[in-house]
């Protein structure tokens, strides 16, 4: 037998990343607890968790994924029903793709993440964005919404068919007024999906008090789940509509094609499910929201501006500056990225120095110290 | 802050399946290299493979996953461009949502997953199927599947939008003659996706020879990886209307949300590729064969009978007869479940007796022996 050696590159590949300080916002808040360590080696095998499946995933009662599920999760996330999915946008796409027929308006907000914008495509639906303030403040107002839903009805001789609010954005950490807006979108009886995917497992969160119809999340950003996977909350009476089941393989639901996460993923999710749960409480949350506010007057110390919300309430902030810009001119634009990776620090991309986000999601205050420190051991090197 | 007691449920929960050998269908293929298992501790973190991505999967240089999607897994598949997707259901799914319209047609075959049916189901295809021939052979023939293209063109005036076939299928583990078979839909024009999930990483398989048009395999299943991971392989010219970018975010691809599998499910998929490779190659497979084979005869000697194709050409294998059955009329019907179970043997689902499914890959002429003993035992110790 010949094998390609070509094949040698793949196997077993290590991780090279310093991964001493992250700030990655994509990252920080999908670290795995040791729980969800352990639990990958436990739960690795593929479909691991169907040795006692009776033909549904949400059914499964060891491991206790329908307890998960249909008990701990619609408390979880304050909503009527849940699901796990294979991500934030895969519980996005469907709900879109339930709730509405091609050619659908859907709303969205100026500051949706991409994925949103994605799934909107796929299922086919014309899109309005809610314009966001200018600049310094990006922010997502109730009026603005009101405009985008008057529009599509102008345009198109009714309100759109579904309306999506993202909770905060990914690029400034903004928390819209979600309440005032799902009140403006049920105002025209349009239904409402909430992207918490920087919110749910990071913050206290609660869907219906929040007035949303839907609530997408995500198990790899904010839930310290090994992904993709994600979560899905829908409140009545749109369960029926979104939970459809196949008219002729009865037990298995047509949006999720039906089975999603059925792995390490789901089993990981349930591991880190109890820390999850206590870095959401109030006095947890507060003490990273003091953290990021920390943070954010240190950067501002050294000239970096904090745009979106302020004073902050995310830990998810955007940063802007001519402080490295400067000096790259005179460097090279991946200084920055390679004094930092020197420090063990990692999470500003490379090549960026003009602007740039970080998360200071479960860092603590002393790392975030040591971060603020290397800034200005960088600026005072180069200026040197 | 107080915690509910019922959190207490969740956290790390062992598997405690017994796992000495394990039969299941669902399961031989899907187990964890020793390569995939240390992968999963070095990338388990949500979105670990993010660290140095420009906004696109499949062009990730480090780790290799431009190398792996771009060249491995074409030359792999036999099919001229490839995508890692989150299981063979999703990539189904995104081929049949890409190149059909609501309503258009799809030919499945008779013995197709429920995947298929539902991915069908999800498209709002119309959806004819090819029957399969009586019992004990439930084999899709060229002559069945001609026919069934026939009868869309009588009710609609047109060919199929697409066809499906599925290259063993999951119940007999019949292998159809893919080659005659994608020759009758080309024969009508009709593109056609081969259903791999039980084919790829288990034997050889190369798209291309078996007149494919797309491929469908899955990671978890067949691929020794972690799931929900799959593969896509897609010929020209079809690779421009399924690998279609968004016109907002240019680099992010519709039918795949813009990203699928970016974390411990593609790097166990690298990390046991070189295994999965090896033993795909055609020595290895027929080694398999032989071994299932020989349990095959184990089985029919003791009354009872293989269904399908026979001899048998794969590893999965469906039985009937009465011998347990007849048993589980004087004691209960777990009690083969049960029986099998105190011997370490997992894979027939609880409560059957009468007709089961088993799977013989990488088990080993020893195992099988063992297992070939613990049905004569079980067999002579309720005889008594």
């Amino acid at each position: 037998m010949t094998v390609d050696p070509q094949l040698q590159k793949f196997g077993l590949i290590k991780r090279e990343t310093p991964r001493a300080i992250n700030l990655d916002p994509l990252q920080t808040g999908g670290i795995l607890t040791p729980e969800a360590r352990q639990a990958l080696t436990e739960w690795g095998d593929g479909y691991s968790v169907c040795d006692y499946c009776g033909g549904m995933l949400d059914q499964i009662k060891t491991p206790p994924i329908y307890d998960f599920v249909h008990k701990a999760l619609p408390a979880f996330l304050g909503m009527d029903h849940a699901r796990v999915t294979n991500g934030a946008r895969e519980s996005k796409f469907a709900v879109m793709h339930a709730m509405c027929k091609e050619g659908d308006w859907i709303v969205l907000d100026g500051n949706a993440h991409y994925s949103s914008m994605v799934a909107a495509q796929r299922a086919r639906l014309k899109i309005k964005t809610v314009p966001k303030t200018p600049a310094p403040d990006y922010r997502i107002t109730p009026e603005a919404y009101a405009a985008a839903i008057e529009e599509v009805r102008a345009e198109s001789g009714k309100p759109p068919a579904l309306a999506l609010l993202t909770y905060p954005d990914g690029s400034y950490g903004n928390l819209p007024d979600a309440k005032a807006i799902t009140k403006v979108a049920h105002d025209y009886k349009v239904p409402i999906i909430v992207n918490g995917a920087y919110a749910i497992g990071r913050m206290p969160f609660d869907g219906k008090a929040l007035g949303a119809d839907f609530v997408a999340g995500s198990g790899h950003k904010s839930m310290a789940a090994s992904g993709p996977v994600g979560v899905l909350g829908v409140n009545a009476p749109y369960d029926a509509t979104v939970f459809q089941k196949s008219p002729t393989n009865k037990n298995k639901e047509i949006e999720f094609l039906g089975c999603t996460a059925r792995g390490a993923t789901i089993m990981t999710m349930i591991a880190s499910f109890p820390k999850v749960v206590e870095r959401t409480q109030p006095a947890s949350w507060e003490k990273e929201v003091g953290d990021a506010r920390w943070f954010a007057e240190q950067m501002e110390s050294i000239g970096m501006r904090q745009l979106g919300d302020k004073p902050h309430n995310h830990d998810l902030m955007f940063f802007e500056g001519t402080v490295f810009y400067d000096i790259s001119q005179k460097a090279d634009r991946y200084f920055l990225y390679r004094e930092m990776k020197a420090r063990g620090i990692h999470g500003i991309k490379p090549g960026l120095t003009k602007n740039f986000k970080i998360s200071t999601l479960g860092v603590g205050r002393e790392k975030l110290g040591i971060v603020a420190d290397a800034f200005r051991d960088i600026i005072k090197k180069y200026s040197a």
